[in-house]
């Protein structure tokens, strides 16, 4: 069975990241996790990325902030497909890294989730890797299930409580 | 073998997200097309997800612009990995499809391309299908190898001319 | 006599949609409220929204943060008037939100407050609601009054005490 | 049975604010239209919104472009509910009007449509005289079944021909 | 010897506006300060403009945040030069202020300054009241004198004490 | 009497910069154009903004886009109010010379209108000028009825023709 | 001697980058060009980078725009100094190159000019090799001051003709 | 041996700037640091920045926040090359500083780092200053070594730990 790949550019990375972790371990998800860096590493990434199919990794995310180089280059080096999370760094709310993700030349793909999204990465990862795991779309729609009726929880108490006293 | 759900809210975006349906045609990649819209046609669009995975989809393209609703709620009634592709409509450049689209709630995710872009959202689902399909793996390399020559070719090109008469 | 349909998609929401409860306490206008989300219980918020008419909802009052699809899937199931509050979530200041409601597709309209706006969203479906019922129509116009005169009083403060002692 | 009271700044937005004009026409929905600016007949616009009840108007659409002063000046001088229409100026798409009108101070409400709006102005403008008019409301019924059968048709259209001949 | 007339929509405004009083006081500037809002005294803001150059008032400095209407609309009531101040309010930074602010229709104009900017403001109001006070001009000439110097001292210190220890 | 001195730093703002000089033939006002600039030559516009009290210059309005350093840097020089005007250039709509020329440091104030608002920069100094200028402060009352002269006329031509035939 | 090294991703840059090549043929500064993608031919990116100080090239332009990683990743394999240009391309006017080139993360520096500003870029890499050529700084000089001198005839001829005539 | 020349408008540049300063005693080039404005001091700016090369300047960083001038008048008074650094202000997150510094006009060039930016900015400085100083070229290899390594060790100290107790 397949894993996913995460891949971040710095330690500092990991308290957003640990969304996506998270996220996977509850879903039962075999990950590998690395720090590597677009610029600072550049061939280290390159053979990360290289060598992620021969290491079982189906899916990969990455998560980058600021000039956020490394999603791109990551798929630039491998034919899997590359989930890239935006991190807020130090200015703009994360809005440079997401164009910088996003707004990748054609040819290339990268998709994209929203800023420090790390938790919906680990869940579109999960999609994917649950096309061929029957058990994995059964715990996903098990989640499913639970979001919702988290959802339905809080309605009921909103009922019973009225807004000022939730 | 599975194919690529395309759906999009109008005909008028058919001329951006061709990008997809000739990308997909290029590499051999089944696929089906269907128009119907998040706010115009709630029910169908609703329909048209919780019956994907039945109608053999597995991986899912959905189009929109402005508000672009589309992506997020076809997310909201499948399992399926859904890649949203903002379009530019009548303002913005298409950056508040994109804020939309990416911008999704923890728990439900949509992977995002850039502006219009189609054709890397082919190519992102190609990446996925691959995963189980040798062939389509091969003819994904193929492409990549065809990039690299043309970007060589270009440069060839440049050598011999110079900017003046490339 | 009608009543207004608050509906938010996270009990996270209450803190700032409290400005429409609240509003609507003060100007004696009947409401009912709920928690739905657009993505994570769509079947529900559908069916609160084909139901509205029919629980005596005259005007529907819809919050969401980021990609904020909440007001426009409201819009979609039913004929009646829905303002859009957009909430601040974890990135961009509410920008998301507000473009996501604000720029709704031709055909399907959502009336879209400022960011955080629950209290003026409370205020718009009161001048709704007072197009049938003159007593609203004189809370609303003594609400003005006690507006205006807050701000004289705070003028004469000022005058009396000058900035520095204000 | 009330109308709708639309307002513009300048002749130059009657482009734009016919879309209001000629969606009200459709659902045969009364409206008068005037030219009266905020800036350059400032005690003109406000004697317009003070009289707009005594005149029947039970809903006022506003639409301005640039610094947009004017659907917030209306809704100073009268408590019937105001639909402000960001129109685009010179610069930056319409942003400048957006956020004029939708950020509006608590207390005085304006409900904005996207950029450039009017006929989902007129939309809104119609779901809320339809609260008080059962024929309205069928019409606004049929509108939407409108919309409807024409996405399904679209769709039709795009299942015989394909993407490459639509 | 004319005055500077402040006017502000709100007291929670007087921090920032307290930048402007100080300056005129250290200047020597007479001026008068009021709180009167665009949208909820709009009577009282026009008879205050209208009135302004009765009251000796020769240059009116206007505060406003988000929507920001109010240095508009004062310039509509008076031929006397407005500056405008854009104050930060709950979202985008004074963004949505700016915008309002500057980009009023050609025919009525309104001078901006930067966010927050009551400090500048007011230096400008100065500007154009030292047109006929020379003693004004002697008082601007010693306060660029002074902040020229403070840079000088500023810098001073830093070649004695060097980066790390200044 | 004084007069407005004009800065643009390229003959390529002459189109938008007329704006001002027409605006300003038409209220009799004298002025003198000028083309110097920040950056290329810097010390001509220095020059420039320290002789212009001595030329009977009274207000300065500068003209700048992109980088749009010119009507800080004039104002560095000078005691003269000065109004900068933010040109559209290459690129952003004109959003770069706008915080350029607004965002200036507490100390050294520039008065900005809207994005190419030549003419308002006009009216600004008119305004100005007008202080001290009772002729022209009746031709600025001329100029105001006649706008609002145009909007009612504007206006009335609406009611006759309708939108359709307007 | 040194040369200008420059870089960009397609042969669609072209136009654009012809502004460098076009300012170094002046300053007869010799120059080398090349077209390789970050993405699509990333190994030979590398080694051009990698070869280039043994090539002669002694600073880098490399073009880019979009997601923009060219400059940052050719800066990420040379200690050579690299000179950005955020090109235009399908969406936001080179705000997202402008950010990707500019938001390097520390320890990896990219010098970046203004979008599509690649005549700057050809001006800064003479001023950096200028530093070793006296004759390069002469001509450097000698195109001040033929800016200059440009200035100050464009402003003859305005005072001359005047606005209307120019 | 050349140094860096650093210049600043004011001492609350100082915390950001140090990250300059720090990098360059770390590379062990010299440097010189002064506060000079370009709006309170712009002649000491002038002859500051017409005097630098005499001094033994090679380099140029030139901080500076807001309204941003600085980098691109001291462009204006010399040939050396400039690397300006765009601070966080007030308002904006540094994206008015930014535009202000990278959208200089053509024909004056001015290099543009990341909002506070200023450690990238000491070694684009020193790249600069290594093409004629082998040792700090090897300086240089030896951080860009450093920086590696201390991403291999992150890296391996996330093998052995995990995410959770890293």
């Amino acid at each position: 069975m397949g894993k996913v790949g995460i891949i971040m550019g710095s330690d500092s990375d990991i308290p957003v990241m640990q969304g996506a972790t998270e996220m996977l371990e509850r879903l039962e998800t075999p990950f590998e996790v690395s720090i590597s860096s677009a610029h600072r590493t550049p061939e280290g990434t390159a053979e990360w990325a290289e060598g992620a199919r021969e290491r079982g990794v189906e899916v990969i995310i990455a998560g980058a902030g600021a000039s956020a180089a490394l999603p791109g280059v990551v798929a630039a080096y491998t034919d899997l497909p590359v989930i890239g999370v935006p991190l807020k760094a130090w200015a703009f709310d994360g809005m440079d890294a997401l164009l910088s993700i996003a707004q990748m030349p054609p040819g290339v793909p990268v998709a994209c989730v929203g800023v420090n999204g790390a938790k919906n990465a680990a869940l579109q990862a999960a999609r994917i890797l649950a096309l061929n795991d029957e058990d994995l779309r059964e715990r996903l729609a098990e989640y499913r299930g639970e979001q919702a009726a988290s959802v339905h929880e809080k309605n009921e108490r909103l009922q019973d409580k009225g807004m000022g006293d939730y």
